[in-house]
Formats: structure tokens, C-alpha cells, sequence
């Protein structure tokens, strides 16, 4: 049966690709040469996946060998390893199974191999699920948790280990070495015993890829599971039940990653509910998971429902605990100071905690950036977060040195990515979000990547090989990578130029345009107005020294440079400053032109990426054209939506008319909100 | 308080325009000069009418003498005059008010007046009104009936009287002089004693404007209201029955103006139930009115639910009566021989019918037009379908000529629009489509005008006026005159471009596609896909010879050139062609690109609608512009709808491309399909 595809596939033309659905992702089948594998050391897990990995995919010389060598070598760094045209050379099992996925994806891609020295940015690259033991995922787009299941959560079948194995091997392919499988808003259950047996299974059958396993706890577990009075991280009973707890976890996976704490964070229970601060939470954690080398990942994610400016909470929390956690603890701070927006400045906590460990949290799943229905390549998001110039130690503290132990000497390095993987056969629900679970691995592992090459990576994996056309390099592959490269700031351009943020739709899961959105009696900081703050006067959040002071927070020459208007970067305008209608841009343009002119570009990139798409169909199999053929449409009305309803309800405020070489409204104001009460889809 | 508001609209500018309602149509207020009426005659109602109207309206020479003369002079045909500077001279009184109104609509336009004799083209010129006793409007789209109101309809109100006033008044002053005050499809307590006192206070409001009043009569009534046990109109108890309900309509109603019949169609009862044929009924109440001097209006659109082309029926069943019908019926043709679509071929009835008086019948309220959503003028519809050469009595057998009574002797001409009034304040719903009332008014007293000049009339009445700015003619009617010349191309364009017809959403009320629509055991002539006939082997219904042979329904030369794809007008292409998707067309594209280049063209109309609309906002009032500028918006959506829908269902059958120069889809089809299970306004 197999040949008799693999005939067919030698049929098909260049114009009727075979159908794919996805399931693969950038692991397609190759047909592979023989190759023989010669590998030092004892025949680990990890060694037996490389050596079928290699079997399986080999494209380099039929009967080549291949040499997979334990090595002492000190410019290795963690699980880095050194490449050559057939050999891998690295100090752990798990540096071996890495160089093997390196080395094969070099010949997939056509790229040379010179002896490399390729060592990770991150000792710890970790997913994020935020899965829940019902098996509803949390902005999750792309069908139910493949851990968890309502129900049959805790019975392991062969499917079920299936799926674990091919999320694992897609994982170790580009990296990623750890997993949390359970939700930052966390369950007390997970902690039970009969979910520490699923816990176990999951953690069985990652670990032959490296992937180590973690869970995301509740600060009140001790209260709710343990039926303790209280979660007080001082308490000794409490100190007590987490070290037994742990020890429970450890015995049944011994290299159980650790813990990834949301706590007192969004109505979570936390250490201050008994007046403690964050680092005695993360401490008293931290210590019960040091004598089996587990981490506490303690995120930095908090805010109070009053505060005049929720930009500014973690940073002032946070700032004054430096240096007062655990070595085994590590801040895990999002890339900006709200919530995983379109665009945001950087998060001013990276680079100001210089004695704690810090990790940055990137968000894979496009909660904020059109769930799995808009195409979003989201690696110039992080490129530019990473990129980033803290100036914390002079000139070049980006993001991506503050954290990766260049700028501070941090005991430990970490970068985690909220997933975006379902059930869904193609486990993301759009094909090219694949490209954004590719990229956050390939990026935690070299923090210095280029949005381009990953893209351009991804798509000759997951789109290209042998049986691609002659010209599908420059028919397919380039417009396409443009395309994903442009993909993100279009939907910056839809949605949020200028620096607006948080404007979506709350009845509709952050999926379209809301900035009226203020039902009575919400909290403040929830509603799109306590962001956009648009009057007759202007629009966009005062930061600056005259507002909310949020500016301060960044080390200068960013603080003064963020506070002048005419200094801030067009991007973080509105971010930064509360700016009249008629406030005169650096393009000339007034504020309200240039706004429009940037809701409008959005929709015509939009239309653009549709061209692209429908002019490559030729190239791409007809299952997957059709399907993202499907979502751009979707996507472009999407655009629409967001452009028409930004603009009718801001021009309430503004009072100007739209441009003439604007496209005009097709959408009436009063319309989009009644329809923005029903969910869509 | 009125100088109040004079007061006001001195101080205000170009820009800061009195909001209007629209409530007055054309025939806003103005200030008056003082004018001296000298009427021959005695002092009629519609001399006083006259009179009235003068005094309100006069811009002329202040203090000028009006003499308003009765002649016999034989120029002057029916209800026409001759016009002077200070002057109207008419056989009849309704005459000189139609002279007058010509003389006020003359003078705020600033068209001048030579002593110019005008007569009607027709004798007859009504609005058949389609309202039901429940107060209901079937495809009104402009509130309930002006006319009936359910549970109170036999109360008259002050209220009401002032209302049916305003709309005679409108009538009169575009030569509209009849009304058939209910629904074809007609209630047969229309004819109860109680119902016809209130069609006598109608009509003694009607009658100092000269509009007669006429009812919609169902055949059955005699015996779902007389308790008869047949209506077969050879029964002599059948014609006895009509014979005293007309003498006691004629007892309230001395005036009454006739009956309208839409018998044996559609389900309604009729002659053909009986045996009988269409003469005989008609016939038979021909001779019950004849005695009072009424007519009988029997409309043609008949066709069966299992005949294989629609299109041809009312032709076969007709064009065999002819000669048959008494002179007092004239047989109400529709200007196509389907439906009111927004463009089909002129009915062949026109002009075949060379011994009955036939009368057009046009849709002002716009069923296939955008209900009163989309802006739709609707002149250049009717100017196209009078100007239609027939050619059955030689070159320049227009349609406008075959029923004048130019070409054929008629004893009776008369024309009818459907009309689009109800109790919205503007009356129309739509403010343009208060433009479509007048058009039909002035087409049916002139149908040589040109859409040009009414649109220009209509605008300068209803938008123009003393206080306009001074740039008003160039930035407001120029621009929006124009627009309204192309409206109801766009919306042929967006919807059913080519020669496509029928294709709407039924579920929808015939607002936006539905092409796909086909209930279970829905009769085939009431699907689209009965009328688009589109397959993998191409588009269009084949009426050729091949076909369904309606082309023979068509006098020579037109027969043979409608029979030949290559000389068939593009606009009635697949009316006439089942074509081939790569058929090519006279501009060089294949079928299939020009139906999504005519679908593009739509919507970029309706968007170019939009920034006219818009740059014209500064010289109209804000509440009509803030109306218009919602509703354009609302089509706009509707125009891209209308693309997406068609050519996402076409490309079904056609597997061909949609070109990159048309815009890409922003609706999927599944969704669109989804959606118009719902619907919408």
C-alpha cells in the first residue's frame, strides 16, 4: 500500500500535488537513502531516536555513515552541538538527537554543513499548554487538549501515545525541551494522584525526545487538594505538603521538569492573600523541587483591577524583589507590559531584574492575532521583542542578551511559548500557524535567527520537496515567505496601529474589533476605553511623565525618547502619549489620516496575501490550498470588520471625515456592534 | 415659531444646513413671492387646488398676474396644457393644476418657459399600490400602508386624511392620476361595505388633486364575499354580482377609476379555473364599470409552476386573445417577461398586442433592486425598456410608442408603477427612492424624457434651492446626478450582470444572492437554479431555437439577432444563451472573467457612490446625508455580498480562476449560504 502511494506520488504533476492534511507539519516522510549510524555511548532512548530519525530521513549520500560522538568539547554549550557533513559531536544524548535534526533538516532545506558550532540560546525552551483537565484548551483555536480529556482523562490509550509521540518528535525536531502540559490557571486536581499517573504516561513517552514534563500548580492546592487551612508559603505545614507532593511527582518521573506558578494574578490565589510577597511563593517552590533539580518558572503576569496603569504593575511589583528568589527560580515575564497585544513595547522588567533569573513568555497561540482563522507568522513579533535595545547595560542589552545569560550571569535561561497545538489533524487549526510553533522552537534555541530564514525553513519543509516544480522556489517559496512576513504587521495595520492595544471584542474571545466594549459595572482595565481613552480631545494612553509616568520605567535614552511625541517611534505613539485628532505625524499626515491610512493598508495586505495565495496553487497540494484559501477570506473580512468599526467609532470622537483614498466603510457602526453580541466564527 | 425657523436657516451656511426629514419630497417649502391668480371657470376643487399651489410656490415676478384658462384648443390632448411665463391654458381642470405645477417646478429649477404645449404620452398614469387590509405592504420597504391599518382600518383619522392629502398633492404634481389603493393579490373584504366607506374618504381626499381611485379586485369574490357558488364569469348570477357591487362602489365613488385583475396567476383564482378564457373575465367586469365610464386593468403575468420557460407564457396566452377584450380593458404588461428584474429583454407582448390596449406596468418599489437599502434610479430601467425598438410595425416600434397609442389605435393608454410608499417620514424609506415616485410620474406623462433631466429636476427640488452654496450645481449635482444615472447599473453589475436573472435570496425577501437557492419540492420556476442553469458546461438559460425558442416570441430582426451569441447584446447574454465559461466574448474575455470583471465592477461602483456621497456632505443637511451615507454603506456590503456569492458559487462549475485583478472574495460561500438562512436589514 505504501508503494502504491509512493507510485502515485511519482505520477502526480507539479499541478496536482497529492493532497496533505497537515498532520505531519515540517516532519513530511522522505523517501531516505541508506545510511549507517555509528554512535558512541550506551544505546540510550535518545540515541535510538536519532538513529531511526537518521534512517528515516537521510538524504545526504546512499550508505553514507553517519558518526554520533559523546564529546567533552567546552565550547559546547547545554545540549549544543558540533555538526559536520556526517558527523555530530555533543556533550549530552539530547545534543546528539538535536544535531541529527539539524543535520537533516540542512539537507531538506539544500543548506551547507562546515563543521558548525550550534549551541542554544536557552538552556530551557519550554510550551506552555494551557490546557484543562476537561480537555478544553484556553484560547486554544485548534481543537480539544491532545493530554487531556473529559471524562477518559485518565485512561492512556495507543492513540493517545501516538499523539504524545508525534508532538514530542515535532518538539525535539526544533528543540523545544520541555512541556507544561496542564494550564497556568491550573486545576488543584492535577496534583492528585490519579492525574500524576497520566502525568507519568505523558512524561513516558516524551522523554525519548527530551522533552521533560512540568506542571503549572494552584498556590492553593495545600487548601483545596491537600485540605490544609492555608496556602501560606511560610506556613510549615504547607512547606510540608509541597516537598511530600513533590517527592510524589518525582517518583513517578525522575526528571520531572518542575513548576510553572500564575499566582495572585488575575483573581489566582497567590502569597500576598497571606501577605507574603512573590519571591516567598517562589522560594518556598523552589526549595521543594531542589533536591531533585526542579525548576520554578513564577510568572510575572500581575495586575490589580485599579490600578491607574496596568502597564506598570509588574515591573513595580516585581523591581523591588530582585535578587530575593531562589537560584532555582526563574521570573517568567511576557514580551510586553499588558498582554501578548499585536504590538507592545517591550517588557520594561527585562533587562531592570539583574539579579534573578528571567525568561521571556511568548504567546504562539494568536489569542490577540486572529485565533486559527487569520494567517499570522508571528517570528518578526518576537525578532523585534528579542531585538529590542533595553539599554539596561549600555548600549546592546536587548531583550535577548538580558535574558540569555550575556548581559547577567543567570543560573538559569529559559524562553516559554504558550502553544497553539489541538487535536485538530493538523494540530493548529490554520497550516501556517505550524510555521509559528516551528518558529518559537527554532527562536528559543537561537535567539538570533532571522524571521526569514525560519520562514523560509518552514515552508520548504512543510510545503516543499523532491516533487516540488522546477520553479517553485521563485513561483511558491518567495512570494509566500513575503507574505508571512508581512503577516503580522497587516494585522498590526487591521487592528492596532499606532500603538492602540487591547481594542478587540470581548464577546467574541478577542476575535474582532470592540473598542466600545464596557458592560456595566466591568473592571476598568478590562474594557477597551481604559486603553484607547478616546474623547473629542484625542486618543491613545498618556504614559508620560504627565500621565501615568509608564515611560520612567525604561532606561534612558528609551525613557525620554518614549516621552516626546515627536521622538517616540510612530509605533508605540498612542502606546505612549494622548494625542489630538490633528496632531501632525512625522509622514506629515494628521494623526487621523494616518490612522485610517493604516486600517486601510492592513485590509489591502490582506487582499494582497489572497492574490499571493491563489497564484500559488499551482504549487501546493489542492487540501491545504483550499483550506488557507478559506481562512484569508475569512481573514480579509475580518480586516474589513476591524477597519470599519475602528474607524466609525473612533470618527465618533474625531469628528473628521475618512480620506477619499480610503476605502469607505462597508460596514455601518451600529451593525458591527449587534453583530459583535453574537460569536463568530 | 415659523419665522423662528426662517430666521435660522438665514444664519446658517452652506455647511451648517437645516436637518430635513424628507418627510416633504420634492415639494419642500418655499418662500413665496405674492402672486395673483386669475381662473376661468367655476371655482372647482382643483381650481382651488391651483390656485392654493401658486400662492404657496410662486418665485416668479412678485405681484404678477397667473391667468388659468379653460380652451378647446385641439392640440391639447387628455389632461395637457400650454404652458406661458405667466399662463396655462387646458381642456380640463386637472390640466391647468398639472400646468401649474409644471410653471412652480419650472421656476425653482430655472428651466424656462416659451409657450410650450404639453400633453401626457399616456391618458392613464397610476401607482398600483400592493398594500393589504392588515396594513401590511407587500415588498414595501417603507413602513406600514398609508392606506389600512389592521384592527382600526375603517376608523379615519385626521392624521390619515392629512397623510392621503400630502400624497395626492405629490401625485398631482408629476401628473399621476390614478391610484389602486390595494394589493393585487387582494382581499376580497376589500369589497364589503365597510371597507369601501373608507375607500370613499380615500377618494374624497384624492379627488381635489385629480387622482381617481381604483381597487385590485379578486376574481373569487363573489363567492368568498357574495356567498355565490362559482365566480365563472359567464354565470349570470356571477355578472350580476359585479354588476351591483360596481353600482354601489359607484354610489360612494362617483370617480371610481375601474378595477385592476391579476386573475389565474400565481394561485390566484381566475377566469381559467372556469374554463373560461382571460377575455371573459376581463370581459365580464369590463361591462360591469363600462356603464360608470371605468376600466378594467387585467395584468398578464401568468405563468405555470411546470412550464419549461416562463419567460414565454404570457405571450402564449395572450397574443391568441388579442382583439378579444372589450375597449375598456387594457392588459397590464410588465416590462419584462419575467419579473421586475434589475435587466431583462422588454416583454414580447409589446407591440404584439395590436388590437387590445396594453399598458406598462413598471416596479418603482425596488423588489430585485435593493429594497430600500441600496440607492437604485430607477429612469434609466425605464427609459431603457420604452426606448426598446419592438419592431413589429417596422423600424421605431419602441415599446413607449406601442403603447401611447402611436403606432396602434388604443382606445385607453395608461401606464402603472408599483408603488414604494408607506408611513416611513420620508415615505420612501430611502431618500433616492423618492427619485423613482417622481421619475414614474414624469415617464409616465412624458416617456420620451431622459433619466438625465428628471434626475437633475428631482435634485435640484429636493436637495437644491435658494439657500444653496454657490459651488452647489458643481460639488452636489453634477457628482450625485451622476451617480444616480449609474446606480442601477452598478447594482446590475454587482448582481445579476450579463443577463442573469432571478438569482436572489429567497430567504432573504429578494434582498442579496442566492443562487444556490433549491428547497425540497420547491417548484423549479421559483429556484435561481431554474434560471442561471449553470453546469461544469456553462452558464445562462437557452432560449435560442435550440432552447426554449422564446427568441421567436421577438419580432425580426431581433429574433435572429438574439438567437446568435455573437450579435446578442451582452446585456441579455445568458437570457437568452447557455454559454460555454471560456466562451468568448466581444471584449476578448472569456465569459467567465467578464462575469467577475461586471461582479468587480459593482462593487467598486457602489464604493465610488460612497466617496461621492461623501465630498458632497458639506452641501446637503446632516440628517438626510447621515441616512444616505449609513445606507450606502449597507449596499456596499450588500455589493460585495452579491460578488463574493456568485463567483465563489459560479466557480463551482466553472474551475476557473477568479482573475487577479478582481478584488478577492472576503465572504466564503459556505458562510454567505449560512448567513442568508437568517435575515437581514
Amino acid at each position: 500500500m505504501k508503494r502504491f502511494f509512493l507510485f502515485l506520488l511519482f505520477l502526480s504533476a507539479a499541478s496536482s500535488l497529492r493532497a496533505e492534511d497537515g498532520h505531519q507539519l515540517w516532519l513530511r516522510p522522505q523517501r531516505a537513502a541508506p545510511v549507517k549510524v555509528v554512535a558512541t555511548g550506551k544505546n540510550s532512548l535518545l540515541l535510538a531516536t536519532a538513529r531511526q530519525e537518521l534512517q528515516q530521513g537521510w538524504q545526504g549520500k546512499p550508505g553514507a555513515s553517519v558518526a554520533l560522538t559523546l564529546t567533552k568539547d567546552k565550547t559546547i554549550k547545554y545540549d549544543g552541538f558540533r555538526l559536520g557533513p556526517t558527523s555530530v559531536q555533543a556533550a549530552t544524548e539530547a545534543g546528539l538527537l538535536y544535531g541529527v535534526y539539524e543535520l537533516l533538516r540542512r539537507q531538506q532545506t539544500g543548506q551547507p554543513v562546515q563543521n558548525d558550532l550550534l549551541n542554544p540560546s536557552y538552556e530551557h525552551r519550554l510550551l506552555n499548554h494551557w490546557d484543562n483537565p476537561d480537555g478544553s484548551v484556553e484560547r486554544g483555536y485548534a481543537g480539544q487538549s491532545i493530554f487531556w480529556r473529559k471524562d477518559s482523562a485518565l485512561v492512556t490509550t495507543s492513540q493517545d501515545k501516538t499523539r504524545w509521540q508525534e508532538y514530542a518528535r515535532a518538539n525535539a525536531s526544533v528543540g523545544i525541551n520541555g512541556a507544561v502540559i496542564n494550564n497556568v490557571n491550573a486545576a488543584p486536581q492535577i496534583l492528585s494522584a490519579e492525574y500524576l499517573t497520566r502525568v507519568k504516561a505523558i512524561a513516558d513517552v516524551l522523554r525519548p525526545y527530551g522533552v521533560k514534563t512540568y506542571l503549572a500548580v494552584k498556590f492553593s492546592s495545600p487548601v483545596l487538594l491537600g485540605g490544609l487551612k492555608t496556602a501560606d508559603p511560610l506556613d510549615p505545614a504547607v512547606v510540608k505538603w509541597w516537598q511530600g507532593k513533590t517527592k510524589e511527582i518525582y517518583r513517578l518521573v525522575p526528571d520531572f521538569g518542575g513548576f510553572l506558578v500564575k499566582a495572585s494574578s488575575e483573581g489566582q490565589p497567590g502569597p500576598q492573600d497571606y501577605g507574603r510577597t512573590h519571591a516567598d511563593g517562589a522560594n518556598m517552590l523552589a526549595d521543594a523541587v531542589r533536591p531533585h533539580g526542579g525548576l520554578v518558572m513564577w510568572r510575572a503576569f500581575v495586575y490589580s483591577p485599579n490600578d491607574k496603569d496596568r502597564a506598570k504593575q509588574a515591573y513595580n511589583e516585581f523591581v523591588p524583589l530582585d535578587g530575593k528568589f531562589r537560584d532555582n527560580v526563574i521570573v517568567q515575564v511576557k514580551n510586553g507590559p499588558i498582554d501578548f497585544q499585536p504590538r507592545e513595547p517591550f517588557s520594561p522588567l527585562f533587562g531592570a531584574l539583574k539579579k534573578t533569573s528571567v525568561m521571556p513568555e511568548f504567546q504562539i497561540t494568536q489569542e490577540y492575532l486572529g485565533h486559527s482563522i487569520d494567517l499570522a507568522f508571528l517570528a518578526p513579533m518576537w525578532e523585534e521583542c528579542l531585538g529590542s535595545d533595553t539599554h539596561q547595560a549600555g548600549p546592546g542589552s536587548t531583550v535577548a542578551r538580558c535574558t540569555d545569560g550575556s548581559v547577567y550571569p543567570q543560573k538559569h535561561t529559559a524562553m516559554a511559548g504558550v502553544a497553539n497545538v489541538g487535536l485538530d489533524t493538523n494540530w493548529t487549526g490554520h497550516d501556517f500557524a505550524q510555521a509559528n510553533w516551528y518558529a518559537f522552537g527554532r527562536l528559543a534555541w537561537n535567539n538570533q535567527l532571522k524571521s526569514a530564514q525560519i520562514a523560509d525553513e518552514w515552508l520548504k519543509l512543510t510545503f516543499g520537496g523532491p516533487t516540488a516544480a522546477a520553479d517553485w522556489n521563485t513561483q511558491f517559496l518567495t512570494p509566500v515567505k513575503q507574505l508571512m512576513l508581512d503577516s503580522r504587521e497587516a494585522i498590526v495595520n487591521y487592528s492596532m496601529p499606532l500603538g492602540l492595544h487591547h481594542i478587540m471584542s470581548a464577546t467574541r474571545e478577542h476575535y474582532g474589533p470592540g473598542p466600545w466594549w464596557a458592560p456595566p459595572k466591568m473592571r476598568a482595565d478590562w474594557t477597551p476605553r481604559y486603553y484607547h481613552q478616546a474623547d473629542s480631545a484625542g486618543v491613545g494612553f498618556n504614559r508620560t511623565k504627565t500621565g501615568s509616568d509608564a515611560v520612567s520605567q525604561y532606561h534612558e535614552p528609551l525613557a525620554t525618547q518614549f516621552n516626546d511625541p515627536t521622538t517616540c517611534p510612530d509605533e508605540y505613539l498612542l502606546w505612549f502619549h494622548h494625542l489630538p485628532w490633528d496632531f501632525k505625524m512625522k509622514s506629515g499626515n494628521t494623526l487621523w489620516n494616518e490612522l485610517c491610512a493604516h486600517y486601510d493598508k492592513g485590509v489591502q495586505q490582506v487582499r494582497q496575501f489572497q492574490k499571493v495565495w491563489d497564484k500559488a496553487q499551482p504549487y501546493v497540494d489542492a487540501e491545504r490550498f483550499a483550506v488557507v484559501q478559506h481562512k484569508l477570506r475569512s481573514q480579509s473580512g475580518n480586516a474589513v470588520q476591524w477597519k470599519d468599526a475602528c474607524l466609525l467609532y473612533f470618527q465618533q470622537f474625531s469628528r473628521m471625515p475618512i480620506p477619499a483614498d480610503v476605502e469607505p466603510p462597508m460596514n455601518n457602526l451600529d451593525a458591527i456592534i449587534a453583530n459583535d453580541m453574537r460569536p463568530r466564527r
